[in-house]
């Protein structure tokens, strides 16, 4: 199996776990887990595949990706109380699926355009937008409004990609290279909590606020 | 007309109605009901088209659902207030729409692919999307959390239309039967307040919690 | 450069603004910059684009759109600290933006289709869903719910273009018309506090209310 492929099935199988457990946080029945574990699994890909216009998407042309968020979700539905201090397993997990698919974005938006610019988006969208689904879904607090480092990992893993790309290094190391890139960002900002400096809050609004 | 385009213009139709209660409900002007009335109608069917690659989507195609969705939201805008025991209809016409819905969108994931898989899961995005959508613009709790059955009544449509296709019925009966499987399961959720069992609670949270 | 091309880029830059401003209040760093300016920016153009079946979407196949949001977020994360009566001409720079894609997407929408109707909505929704994406990103209450005119502005734009398109006028004068319309009314509603009548509010609910 070529090594885009790994990363894309290890993406979304990681990443529906993620929202099988928000699943089980609220308490929902197993098509609650299956809705919730399909959304996130496919949802960063799904929004990749329509704005590069590779539609059908990946999940349409190709249905085991859908039988890998059921399987994480039916296995989720009898294990996830079971997750106490295995909880932290699974923040890592997320943290390698965000790794995974930051460079599975930026390769298909690489490959699609030749453009790094378009590359950095593409993995950053896979990445986070359907952690985004998830928690807006959920009724959660979205990820992005964290301090900790999240989204910045993804651009990481995407610029490395893209880098090592444009220097003509074969697809196994790019790709390598872009994941643990990723992996290191995001594993020091849950270890050590990594944040990066926030801009300046605003001191005060007008009457006439529209947003 | 065929029985798909029948059963188009009913979820659409019924769901512009859901959206255009959801506007009356947080006292918006005319626009908000055309605004929520149209991305509610709509909403569920564009996301199916999207996916499956069958762009421009339908309303784009032929925007006499858009004028359905105008009409509808005209109409309720000047006698939403007058539901108040015949807002039960309102519950059951939801039920009919989802019911309608479930099996458009599975029928146009199996003609598309073949795939029985991506039929269901097409099937339960195309019913229950407009709805999510609804609620996140109107910042209602989205209809997911609720522990009333919802989704399974998608996925009970769209499977009874995939079950009846690969048995080689005609394209009526298996509509019909679709419509009336999903029907049957929403009605009874709400007749008898039917749920499916959740899973078990997580006995807690780790610091580093990152969703 | 052509008029709707000048459109275009200015509705990305302060919608972008917008954007990075929301960041800005929440604290976000300069990745939350990044995302939320890029996200409102191209939001809009990229659901237009899509349903019109125009992929790979905009900024795909011309990625300077990206670098405007980039620029954007990045002069805002250094100076949004200082608008304070400044504050002021933001506001008014969305009511610019939205008057520019309010015209923007009816103008596409009107040439894939020939129709008014979709030209009215992909106008609507150009100029609107970029805002709404910020709104629920940055978990802030949605435009769509003030009382205050604002989808209303961006349908009198799309309109005021259609009309003047219908009318056979050249392409400067139609999208200058719709420009104009479509601030002079969200300007007014700024200024004067503009509203419509709203719906009559519902006298109370049924127990078995499903939304």
């Amino acid at each position: 199996m070529p090594i885009l492929e790994i990363l894309d099935y290890a993406g979304v199988a990681v990443f529906a776990a993620t929202g099988a457990l928000s699943a089980s946080r609220k308490q929902l029945d197993i098509i609650g887990y299956l809705f919730l574990a399909s959304v996130t699994g496919i949802g960063g890909g799904t929004m990749r595949d329509v704005v590069l216009g590779a539609t059908p998407v990946f999940w349409v042309t190709n249905p085991t990706y859908l039988l890998v968020c059921v399987t994480v979700a039916v296995v989720l539905f009898f294990t996830a109380h079971l997750f106490d201090s295995r909880y932290r397993v699974l923040v890592w997990l997320d943290a390698i699926g965000l790794s995974a698919y930051s460079v599975m974005g930026a390769a298909k938006g690489y490959a699609a355009t030749g453009s790094a610019t378009v590359a950095l988006v593409t993995g950053m969208l896979t990445a986070t937008f359907g952690g985004v689904l998830r928690d807006m879904l959920a009724g959660e607090p979205s990820v992005l409004l964290r301090p900790e480092i999240y989204v910045t990992a993804a651009l990481v893993g995407a610029g490395a990609f893209v880098l090592a790309s444009v220097a003509g290094l074969p697809l196994v190391a790019t790709s390598t290279l872009g994941v643990i890139a990723a992996f290191v960002v995001r594993g020091g900002a849950l270890k050590f909590g990594w944040t990066l400096p926030t801009g300046k809050a605003l001191p005060g609004r007008d009457p006439d606020d529209v947003m």
